[in-house]
Formats: C-alpha cells, sequence, structure tokens
C-alpha cells in the first residue's frame, strides 16, 4: 500500500511538474508574441545603425546600443568583455566585367572576400579558367593556370533538403580557393556568390591565405550566381575571353571592441552558467539582420522574458554578443579562454546563428544520457510546431565553450531562404517577418527555461557544493 | 523452420518495399528540387496573367494556358469542365478618409470586399461605433448603430502557432458583418484586414449578405492594419468623427468559365480516382501567387513529376484547377456533383491552399483506419523535415468530394507568413521562393505516389471486380 502511494505521489509529481512546464511555456510563447522586444531592437540594429563589420564604427555603435538596451533590463551585471578584432575594409566600389574581344565588354556584379587583397590599382585582366573546386584545381598543373584568373564554379547543390549542408560543400571554394590558386601561380579568384537562388547579388564571406607568402596572395572576389552563369556560358562559347576585375579592399592593424554580455546571477546554483548569444557583428553589403542580428536580438529577449513572466533562475543566465564571428572568431575564442581562465562551469551554450527564420527546432552537441533528457521534453514543444532535435553542430561561437560534460545547441530554424540573403546586400529587416523572429525567441527561451530549472544531467557542481 | 523462412522472407519484402519506396521518394525530391516546372509556370500565371478574379479575362486567359501547358505535358486526357461563375467587379479606386473636424481630413488605405454592394456615388459619410467582433454589435440596440458606420477591429490572435486559426476566429466580421449590421441599419461596415502584421494594405475577401433584402444592404470594405489602428485610436480621442469612403464595386450577371482538368489513367485500377488541385481563381488585388497559384502549379507538377521519374501510377490522377474558390466555391461544387453523377470512386483528394512556403505536413480528413495507414509512412518523410500529420481540414475545393471512406488531404505548409499577403496588393510572385514551392511539389507528389501504389484502407472497387 506504502508503495502504491508512493507511485502515485511520484505519477501526481510528474504530471503536475509536466502540467506547470507546459502552462510556463505557454506563457513564455503569449509574451514572445505578444510584447516581443527582438523586432524592435532589431529595427533599430538594422535601420539605425547597418551592416557592422568588425572594427567599424557600426559594430562599436552596436555594443553601445545592445549594451545600454541590456542595462535598461535591469539584469544584475552587465558589462564589455574587450577583445582586439581584425579591420578589413572594402574600399570603394569593386568593378568587373568579361571581355569577350577588346572593348566589347560586358558588366558584371562582384564583391570583395572579407580578408582578401586588393587588386593593383589598375585592375587585373587576364583569361579565365574555370574549375568544379579545389580538387579539379590542384590535379592540373602550373602551367594550365599560371598567369589566370582562377574561377570557381561549383554551385550549391538543391537536392540536400538542409541548405547548410549545401553551403558546406561548396565553401571551401571561396575560403581556400585563392589560397591554392596562389600556389599554381594564378592573379586573381573568382567564386560562384553561396546561394541557391539564380539572382544578380554577390555574396561576401571570409576567405584565408593561410600561411602562403606575400608574393602569392592573390585577389578574389564572389561574383553573383547569374553573372556566374553568364561567365561560364561564355567561357564554354570562347575560352580566350578575358575577365577584369578591380577591388580596393585592406587589411588594417586590429583594433579593439567587446563582446557584450549582460546576466540574471542564478539563486541556486549560481556557479551553474547557461549561456544564450548571437553574434553582433556582421558582414557590410547588408544590413546583418538574419546574420546575425535576429540572433542577437532573440537572444536579448530571453532574459527580457524571464524576468517579464516572473521566472526567477536557479542557475546564472547570460546573454552574450560575441564580436568578429564573420571574419576571426575572436570574441568567442576570448570569452572561452575568460571562461576557462576563471574556471566557470558552462553547462549548456545555445547560439542561434542561422537566421530570423520559422524555427523547427535545435541541434545538440552533447553525450548520450544529456541528449536522452531533452528528448524527453521534445513533446512539450509539439504545439509550437518544433520538431527537430537532433544530434548535430550547435553554432561558431559557442563552439568554444565545449567541455567534456556539458551541452552546446544551435536553434534550427528553417534553412530554405537564409542564403538568399547570407552575406549580401540583401540581408536586411524587411526579411526579417516579426512572428517568425519572435517564435525563435520563445522557443529558446522555453529551452533554457528547461535547463535552467533542471539542470544537465550528471553535472550539478554547486548542487554537489552545497551537500 | 518453414515459419521462420516465412517470416525472414515477409520482413525482407517490407524492408525492400521499404526503401524502394525512401528511393522513389528521393528520386521525387531530386526531379523536383532539379527539374521542377512549378516556379516557371507559376511566373507565367503571375506575371503574364495576374490578379485571377472569377469571371475576369484573366481568369479565362489562365483557363487557357493551364490548359495547354498540361496538353503538353502528354497526359493522357485533358478537358475543361463547364461551370458558371459570379462576377464582382471592383470598379475604380475605392477612397477613404477619416475627419476629425470639417474639411480636416486623413486618408486611410481600404478596398471594397468582395460581393459588397457599391456606395453611393458620393459616398457615404457617418460616425463610426467600434466593436470586436458580431457578438457585441448583435447585444446593441438599434438606436446605437443606425446611421452609422460599423468598424468591426477584432485582431487576429497573435497568440496562435496556426495563424489559420487566428483567421478562423476572425474572418466572421468580414464574412458577415455586412449582413449583421444591415438589420440594425447601419449604413457602412469597416472590417480590420484579416492580417497579423501592422502595415498599410488592405486585405479583400468575400463577404455575404444571406437572403437579406436589397434595401438592408449596406457596403462593406477592409481597412489596413495600420488605418484600423489609427482610426480606433482617433475614436478614443473622440467618438464624434467622421468616416467618409466611396466605392463602386458591382455584382454583375453569372458568367461560363471552366475547372481545367488533366489526368493520368491507372493502369491497374483506373476507376480510382486520386485528384490533387489548387484553385485558379484568385482576388484581383495582387497576382494571386500564393493564394492560389502555388497550389495550382504545385498539382500540376504532380503529374508532370509521375511523368518525368517514369512512375506509372495503377490508379487514375488527376489534376483539378477548380475555378471561383474564393467567391463562391462553384467549380469545386460543379466538379463533386459530376464526379457523383457519373459514379466516380475518388478515393483521395488532396489540396495545396495555404500558400507556396516550406511544407510541414498534411491535414487529413478520413477514418481512423486510413489516418493509421498514412502515419505508417511518417518515417519516409523524416528526411524531408515533414512533420505534421494530423487530423484536421483539408481544403475548400475538395470538401465537397467528402464520402463515407475516402480520404481529403490539405498540404500544410508554415502559416508564419500566409496573412501578410493573403488577398493583398502583396501576394505577388516574389514573395515566392522557388525551393519552398518546389519542396512542396515534392511532398505532394510522394503522398500521392504511396497512396497510389497501396490504395487506401478497405476500398479496392476495382480490385473487388477484378476478384
Amino acid at each position: 500500500m506504502k508503495k502504491i502511494i508512493c507511485l502515485l505521489t511520484l505519477l501526481l509529481t510528474i504530471s503536475v511538474t509536466a502540467q506547470s512546464d507546459a502552462e510556463n511555456i505557454k506563457k513564455i510563447y503569449n509574451s514572445a508574441l505578444l510584447n516581443g522586444k527582438s523586432y524592435e531592437w532589431l529595427d533599430h540594429l538594422s535601420n539605425q545603425i547597418g551592416g557592422r563589420l568588425s572594427g567599424s564604427l557600426n559594430a562599436e555603435r552596436a555594443v553601445l546600443y545592445t549594451k545600454e538596451e541590456l542595462e535598461n533590463l535591469g539584469l544584475d551585471k552587465v558589462w564589455l568583455q574587450p577583445v582586439m578584432v581584425p579591420k578589413w575594409v572594402r574600399g570603394t566600389p569593386e568593378f568587373a566585367f568579361i571581355e569577350t574581344s577588346p572593348g566589347e565588354t560586358t558588366s558584371v556584379n562582384i564583391c570583395a572576400l572579407g580578408g582578401s587583397m586588393p587588386t593593383p590599382l589598375e585592375g587585373i585582366k587576364a583569361n579565365l579558367i574555370e574549375v568544379k573546386g579545389i580538387d579539379e584545381l590542384k590535379a592540373m598543373d602550373r602551367a594550365s593556370v599560371e598567369g589566370k584568373i582562377v574561377f570557381f564554379n561549383r554551385p550549391m547543390d538543391p537536392t540536400l533538403i538542409n541548405t547548410f549542408q549545401a553551403y558546406g560543400g561548396c565553401v571551401d571554394q571561396r575560403y581556400s580557393g585563392a589560397m591554392e590558386a596562389g600556389k599554381l601561380g594564378a592573379v586573381g579568384v573568382i567564386v560562384r556568390s553561396m546561394n541557391l537562388r539564380l539572382d544578380d547579388l554577390p555574396h561576401t564571406g571570409s576567405m584565408s591565405y593561410g600561411d602562403l607568402p606575400l608574393s602569392q596572395r592573390i585577389p578574389s572576389a564572389a561574383i553573383s550566381t547569374n553573372d556566374a552563369e553568364l561567365l561560364s556560358g561564355m567561357l564554354a562559347l570562347d575560352k580566350n575571353i578575358k575577365f577584369y576585375f578591380k577591388q580596393n579592399c585592406r587589411q588594417l592593424n586590429d583594433v579593439q571592441s567587446y563582446n557584450v554580455i549582460g546576466e540574471i546571477t542564478g539563486s541556486e546554483f549560481p556557479r551553474e552558467i547557461i549561456t544564450v548569444g548571437g553574434h553582433l557583428d556582421s558582414w557590410d553589403l547588408g544590413d546583418g539582420s538574419h546574420d546575425d542580428g535576429a540572433g542577437c536580438v532573440q537572444s536579448m529577449d530571453v532574459l527580457r522574458l524571464f524576468k517579464e513572466n516572473g521566472i526567477k533562475p536557479k542557475r546564472t543566465l547570460r546573454v552574450v554578443l560575441f564580436m568578429n564571428e564573420e571574419n576571426g572568431l575572436r570574441g568567442a575564442t576570448k570569452y572561452a579562454a575568460v571562461a576557462k581562465e576563471r574556471g566557470e562551469n558552462h553547462i549548456f551554450a545555445l547560439e542561434s546563428d542561422s537566421g530570423g527564420f520559422t524555427p523547427r527546432g535545435f541541434s545538440f552537441d552533447c553525450s548520450d544520457s544529456n541528449f536522452q533528457q531533452i528528448l524527453s521534453w521534445k513533446p512539450l514543444f509539439k504545439p509550437y510546431l518544433l520538431h527537430y532535435f537532433e544530434r548535430g553542430g550547435s553554432g561558431a561561437d559557442v563552439g568554444p565553450l565545449k567541455g567534456s560534460n556539458n551541452v552546446l545547441a544551435g536553434l534550427r530554424p528553417d534553412s530554405q531562404r537564409y542564403f538568399d540573403h547570407h552575406h549580401a546586400a540583401n540581408d536586411t529587416f524587411d526579411a526579417v517577418n516579426k512572428r517568425e523572429l519572435e517564435l525563435g525567441t520563445a522557443a529558446m527561451t522555453s529551452l533554457v527555461y528547461l535547463i535552467d530549472k533542471y539542470g544537465i544531467n550528471n553535472i550539478n557542481t554547486d548542487q554537489k557544493l552545497k551537500d
């Protein structure tokens, strides 16, 4: 009889707990959709500040703006964490054309890749060699590459449902194309934009020369998908056509910048830290609304929703707006280094850096037992149409926090439209839907609420210290 | 031993079948994403033809265009099914303002609701009474309504995750508002647009006077959400402000139109009919890309994908482009009536009429046993991120095909952006993403493939006839 009563009590407790979780999550969703602040913040970041490339004036304005907004929330602490960041500037607008015969030219849309060398002042004009990727280039002898512009034209694979996979299958061309072509004596690199759509916008993004000597570093630029198709078609007709491009971007000295951090200190286990964040820097062509203004304002709103709903976290909640994800990851590296120095216990870190689209779920980087614990919460998310709870990557900025026992996670919004805007001039506020953004905030807050309430398996340092 | 062999054979059969289903669905997705025709068709329907209100020249052009395109696919049969449709015309652009004092006016954006009476030539100017819905209006006495313009201002509920539910909770104001207000002697009706976003676009849609005598029929128009907020705010300050509006829409005599139908005749069970469709008519303000050009071109592409992939359906596949869903449902009613007359056995009918956004799954109107059969296929859709398989509505056009044993279904795309565009001037081609549209086509084709291959539980007329 005693056993039965125990069992009934246990069942009742579980059911009441599940009910109260469902109710609290409903409250979180309601306030995100009724009184969310993320869209208003994003409007300011995008339309009053704009593109926030590391080291730019706009990046510093964004630091000051978000710090002030976090201060207005009445968090327990708000601070700036200094970090030196690279400063690359685009210079005057790039210019390019295809020359079919002397004087007969067709303008095309290009943009310098982030970190690229400039062309000489007079630009570069040369014949082209089209390849579908780095392997194809590496199989060539120096003679066929030397003095030419290498045109990397492998498109993103449209048959992949997850567009990030399609991106992953192409981005090496952009990142390492110039390094590999430089080794073979090429004079420049043109890369098909990482965009599944055919349009006229070039998409920038980071590239690296590795430790290539300065003499072998050649300028590289992205070309719009429409113009990549055009160029490829013209090359098929006549491989002797020439390509001209001119860009005067430059890498300057590193400058001081900051991660912006806000905290609600935990009431029971203050040494267990839950971090939620996005990156405050963006590329310079658009205003960085999806990448990653959205993730920043959603993360800020997570803490605000805790306060608005009177949920006092047991564990310490931090919002971190990381600086310099796009071309250096310096902010994330610094944040993790300081955390390690201080012996901080980051039990959970969630990043939103996949656009402000309708959330579909989360990906997790964690142990089996932690994943099982998280899966047990999945039914709570069903009313909100979140269905994707899978092992996989988390986010570039939370990656350096990886420990032996903690949980890293990434918000997974619908990915179909993301690369239409990614790193291009149309990554702008009007491409973000208010409800979709707010649903992302609510999903993040709900997951953080559960992690805060239940902790994660096998990790409860403060509790152990108490015991 | 014999039993074990039998069991192994069975298991092997099941696993081979499941594997080949998975492979065929992969083939379907690949060809939809690589060689889909839906986007190109939609471009033509939207940009070369445009809005296709029933009875308009554009609607007839759309009939001819889609018939020709279906003929080009080499289907077994393509035909037009005649149907008489209502013809309502908007006339010259509507005009409205708020008058705070004589001569002091603020223009607002309105559009006549479909089916509305015109105002007198000189327009209507009157005081307003704001209500949050029909119940609130009905509770009022005639004296407080008579001679006034009734302003229905209940917003869509933003806390509902499924925006169609939020629409369902408001649309009675638009559909029956003028009828109810007319009974109480109001002179006009202004309805807040069915839009979750605050913007300047009025959203039209159907309304009805029921059997109200002509003398009580008053003009009704939708006002943009921004202007609804403005009007409500101004009324709160001064309930004596006046509202003026003018519209010269008219209901003309019914005209001849058509459902457009194409068919691949089934190779084994030709008398079992599987129908897939959308509605070819649209409202007149935008070009009807999401509502429901998308559903039409997706449905057309379902049959094309069968042919392209060399899948010969066992059952008869029909694409039906229904005429007049928006303001009469005459096409759907006619199609079902003819089907009944001919004793046709419609085992399955799938409609896409919720926009061309990323598909999330399907809703089904069917028996338990049929639903269980469908749920057993759900794992096949997981790689394509389809997760929503629920009982519920299907689609307005397939509704009249409801029988005692058949299965009706509706494609369920992400609904967050739908009402930003629905029935408004921004329901245009640029708001449709090619991949999202194509993923919907692939999802529909895959479901039709499974229904065709396995039939539906308890219904196999042809097979029974064969036996």
